[in-house]
């Protein structure tokens, strides 16, 4: 193509609005090994000839991965294009960029069809297909073995002995549609600007989460009601359970010395009685602070042996990072400049006026930006070198964003497989923003998320182009959230909850006690209830009876929601969820399906997720499935992989879902 | 700030999906001198801290024109910010920036308004606020007077002989407030991109066109039947009328020589008859082409008298670049390349099968790319030299929008004052496409938005953000169009069309014609209407009685919008116009607005125009203004300078207008 028209902004063919792209590549998209992900642009060209666009997959050292053909989508228009990619297993940073060209085959294609058939400018219009075959038939990325099929054409097409409607069916049947689908030919080819893809390890998008304190397993009280605490080494018994419901990781609290002064006691009261162990993320006393472990939970030792029984169990561990720190911490002596001071020398504790938090400083980051920043690297390093490998951190959107931007990428270049939870509940910009800067996990609305046109919106936005920037974890109760809906709604709730939670996004936590189905809620002073539970672990220790858990729990049914996570591809990926029509309001329907061209066996891999979302009764419910991206036969065979059953199914399925004995079908299509 | 914190991407506080910006600056947004602007964004900072805003307007010299103090606005957790600038005089590429900052102040006002009447660290909290003002007073950009009354409030918070509640009014009173309106104390500045604003000459954006054939005005039949054509001279006197109903270019069709083979014939007949004149638009002859006069309309010294009549009214000249070639065009035989050969050696002409047109031959840019850039950039410069400063493109969407990007970049740079319409009717990312690149106005979907519901989605989208890229031109009728509402609605159809192009958009035009109410359609031969004129002067000469226009046609009409349009600089604005409520389908409302901070005699400039879309009927309406935008007191004096009557109106109007009579209100709020 000529230089002139090379060195235009716009180029050859238009290529605009691409995605996913966030303001040209300031920021890089995210996805996991080998997802698939899907790319859309606006192209168009001028005048009637069809055109073509490619999508061109680039691995982390820049050579080309593979090429997607794209396609035409939705009113003519509108020009959208769009295609599926799948990355490969190289972690690192990839890029694309389309190319889209003159499609000259399928131009004449359109035309012979027209002009042969109605006897128009017969020969001209068989002859202009000739030249086309001629030049398609040399193009150079055409194997030779489909240039064989492509080169006879080129004199078939002139052959006049050969009448008119046979020379037109030989230069579009069914083996030649198949070249240009897989080698087309190009002419005019421009190219869009090349844009980033940051791939990364498959757990910092896939991953089932455990949160617990590990200072409640083990625990005692003792005949004079204080407590003993439990210990790393008594809390390591409870991993093999916890592997056992199929999580991946293991994530504790603030494991550091707590603050004495202002400490909070139980249920939240504002001064702790003797003996009460004060909350995890009061951090800081002088026994230590953020490097130091807590001298009741134990010591590097058995942290380490901690870490090493959770890795033989295939468990990661997580550890919480909170950035604040209690009146208590080495901090506040060793670096008063790192906290605000007050015209009269003291250090500002937190505050939302006429609101205090006088067990807290927070840090002021302006004040010596590069100080704090290589002192939490430091401290972070501390804790990945012993074998921490996921950071949650709390309440990041009340630090700065530059901060965190910095100190994930400085952690990235030794570390790149440490993963990172955003604990953000704030503006819906903010959280995208902590995404955009490096976060790969954060903290949703799905726990104010219950009924059906709530999370139809909710999961669609989550799973849709924000997952490139913003990847949600659906949690349904955390330490300090427990809504009226799983206070009200029982164990039939708790199953609810966990089905969507497990099944909505690539990734979902629970709290223990959620197995449990601990659901009661503290009262406030006024008599109504506050949304977290009573007699928080947050503020105590709390010893569980996991004896008989799968009697009375739904670690069961846990244990069968990981297992259909960890054995179906399509679980992996957060482009893929679609919610379909029902006839019930209380009743949601959702699939994911990833394309047998995707999936290692060749096989399509779909799951259809039905939820009776009424805790209290049952529903019944036509589904009308949406068959445009299923790829469904009329009649299929799929089987619910919560039971085991078999069902022979179609466009529309009937259901009747019953609180407790089945709040949710996940059908699995056989293919 | 910290070098650690600027070297980040996000910056100390992220400013995010900024407007007008497309794809982070690859084109400019477009502006006309002085013109009012808004820009918006997503700012937010961590924790309760309130911050602050600034946007920071660049001339081309690359020196800061002025600054403007952002609001937020809407829902706090969307992060809306936003703010109106206006670029001055100087015509070239402005840029714009955000700085965002920690406005101290403000924060510790919300803080001090809740502590110290709730008698909560009074002294503490009085002192904080010195050491803020105690900064603020040498903060650079105060200037000395601003800073002598800010200094004192240093000590006066200080001051315990005054009551805290004393030193607290002296440190939130009105003349401090407007320091912080004007000189803010501003901390931790971040600083967004630097984005492009193209700024334009007026007539690039306001601008009201009128279209005739030269060739109809002075055309006198013959006793034969045959016509003599109008010339430039006897067009000339057809100037002065156009002047007086306020127009400012005036277009022509192209002037050049017409093709013989396969030309048009009267009503668009396949065969022209002898002494048919044929269609402008198949340009090109033995006589010449795009660079040559038509010897029948004149020659090179008559029209350049036509330009200079033009010029002496204060009217510019536009022609018609119609890129395409009869069959008998100089260049079919010096460049045969320019075009597509068949494989039988002819030229392919334009056909979309199973339709042809064969009188017309289409240039293929991918040929020879440069030399038909460079023979098209010599026949620009020609005519620019002569005197045209105004280019109407003939359907620029189906040449390469590329090729546009050239020859528009390589005209401005030695002739920035010619203007570009886009004659595109096509779907709405090429029209937009053609903007980016560099067209300053394009044709629309005006013509095909005819009901209240219709126009009050277009005219919002026209006047919003996509006029910094789409500049929308409204006409009611075109040589090409001719809708069945105005076939139908006779002259009451004509002056709505007139009020809602002239009041709708910064640029509107009518072609010849509309003022005399022209509104017979062609009939096709199965007996249905063409959406086109009966006898067009594409194809035949018309002549016009003009000398009762006044009696019978709307040219008093069209002569008052314009002189309104041109009395009001909220006409020359593309992002002021709000739709109002009605309370009748069939009566549209809507309003332009300019401050009196933008305006020359500080008065601010409403403008308030109510019509009757139905052409058949009187009707009554309620209008229901919004204030919000409008700065309305509860009363106000407003004179419809249609009639030029007074009223005294409020926040409601009841309004009754009639066809004919009374279509429409236009009121302009007394100041």
């Amino acid at each position: 193509m000529s230089t002139i028209i090379e060195k235009t902004n716009i180029g050859r063919y238009p290529i605009l609005d691409v995605n996913p792209v966030f303001e040209s590549g300031r920021f890089a998209a995210k996805a996991i090994e080998n997802e698939v992900l899907p790319i859309t642009a606006k192209i168009f060209g001028e005048g009637h000839d069809k055109i073509g666009a490619t999508v061109v997959l680039q691995d982390p050292d820049g050579n080309v991965h593979a090429e997607y053909l794209m396609q035409q989508v939705g009113y003519d228009a509108d020009k959208n294009w769009n295609c599926l990619v799948q990355v490969g297993k190289t972690l690192g940073l990839w890029h694309f960029y389309i190319e889209a060209w003159l499609d000259a085959y399928h131009t004449w294609e359109h035309h012979a069809k027209i002009k042969v058939p109605s006897n128009q400018d017969v020969e001209l219009t068989l002859a202009q297909g000739s030249q086309i075959f001629s030049a398609w038939s040399k193009q150079k990325d055409v194997p030779t073995a489909l240039k064989k099929v492509l080169a006879p054409i080129v004199s078939d097409l002139l052959n006049t002995s050969l009448s008119p409607e046979e020379r037109l069916f030989r230069a579009t049947a069914s083996n030649i549609q198949e070249i240009a689908l897989s080698h087309p030919f190009r002419q005019y080819i421009s190219k869009s600007k090349k844009y980033p893809i940051a791939v990364d390890r498959r757990l910092s998008s896939f991953s089932a989460w455990y949160q617990f304190f590990p200072r409640s397993e083990g625990a005692k009280q003792k005949k004079d009601g204080t407590w003993i605490s439990g210990t790393f080494t008594t809390a390591s018994k409870r991993l093999q359970a916890v592997k056992n419901m199929g999580f991946d990781i293991i994530y504790m609290p603030p494991i550091h010395p707590i603050g004495t002064t202002f400490r909070k006691g139980a249920n939240n009261t504002l001064h702790a009685k003797d003996h009460e162990p004060g909350s995890p993320w009061a951090v800081g006393s002088s026994e230590g602070g953020h490097d130091v472990i807590h001298p009741e939970l134990g010591t590097i030792r058995t942290f380490k042996s901690f870490i090493k029984r959770a890795n033989e169990l295939d468990l990661e561990v997580s550890l919480d990072i909170a950035l604040q720190c209690s009146p208590d911490h080495p901090w506040v002596k060793e670096h008063p400049n790192w906290f605000t001071h007050r015209p009269d020398g003291t250090i500002a504790y937190a505050e939302n006026p006429p609101k205090k938090y006088q067990d807290i400083y927070p840090i002021n980051f302006d004040n010596e930006p590069d100080q704090i920043v290589e002192e939490v690297l430091r401290i972070l390093h501390f804790w990945i070198d012993l074998g921490v490998t996921v950071l949650r951190i709390d309440n990041p959107h009340t630090k700065p964003v530059w901060f965190w931007e910095v100190v994930i990428k400085r952690i990235k270049e030794t570390n790149p497989e440490v993963i990172w939870l955003a604990e953000a509940f704030t503006n819906p910009i903010a959280m995208k923003t902590l995404g955009l800067i490096g976060y790969d996990q954060s903290h949703s609305y799905f726990l104010w998320r219950n009924n059906k046109y709530e999370l139809t919106e909710f999961l669609g936005q989550i799973n849709d182009y924000d997952a490139f920037w913003y990847r949600a974890t659906l949690w349904p109760t955390t330490p300090d959230n427990l809504t009226d809906y799983l206070a009200n709604g029982g164990t039939a709730a708790h199953a609810i909850r966990a089905v969507l939670a497990a099944m909505g996004s690539t990734t979902w936590g629970i709290y223990a006690g959620y197995e449990l189905v601990e659901n009661i809620q503290r009262q406030n002073p006024d008599g109504s209830h506050a949304l977290e539970h009573v007699d928080s672990e947050k503020y105590q220790f709390k010893q569980r009876n996991w004896k008989d858990v799968s009697k009375y729990g739904i670690s069961d049914f846990i244990t069968t929601l990981n297992r259909i996570r960890n054995n179906h591809v399509s679980c992996q990926n957060m482009h893929n969820l679609q919610v379909h029509t029902t006839t019930n309001d209380n009743i949601i329907a959702f699939s994911r399906h990833i394309s047998g061209s995707f999936t290692t066996d060749g096989k399509d891999d779909t799951l259809i997720t039905i939820v009776n979302l009424d805790p209290h009764h049952a529903h019944q419910a036509m589904v009308y499935l949406d068959y445009g991206a299923l790829n469904l036969p009329e009649r299929y065979e799929a089987v619910d992989e919560v039971t085991g059953n078999y069902f022979e199914l179609g466009r529309s399925i009937y259901v009747d879902l019953a609180p407790v004995i089945s709040v949710a079908h996940i059908f699995h299509i056989k293919r």
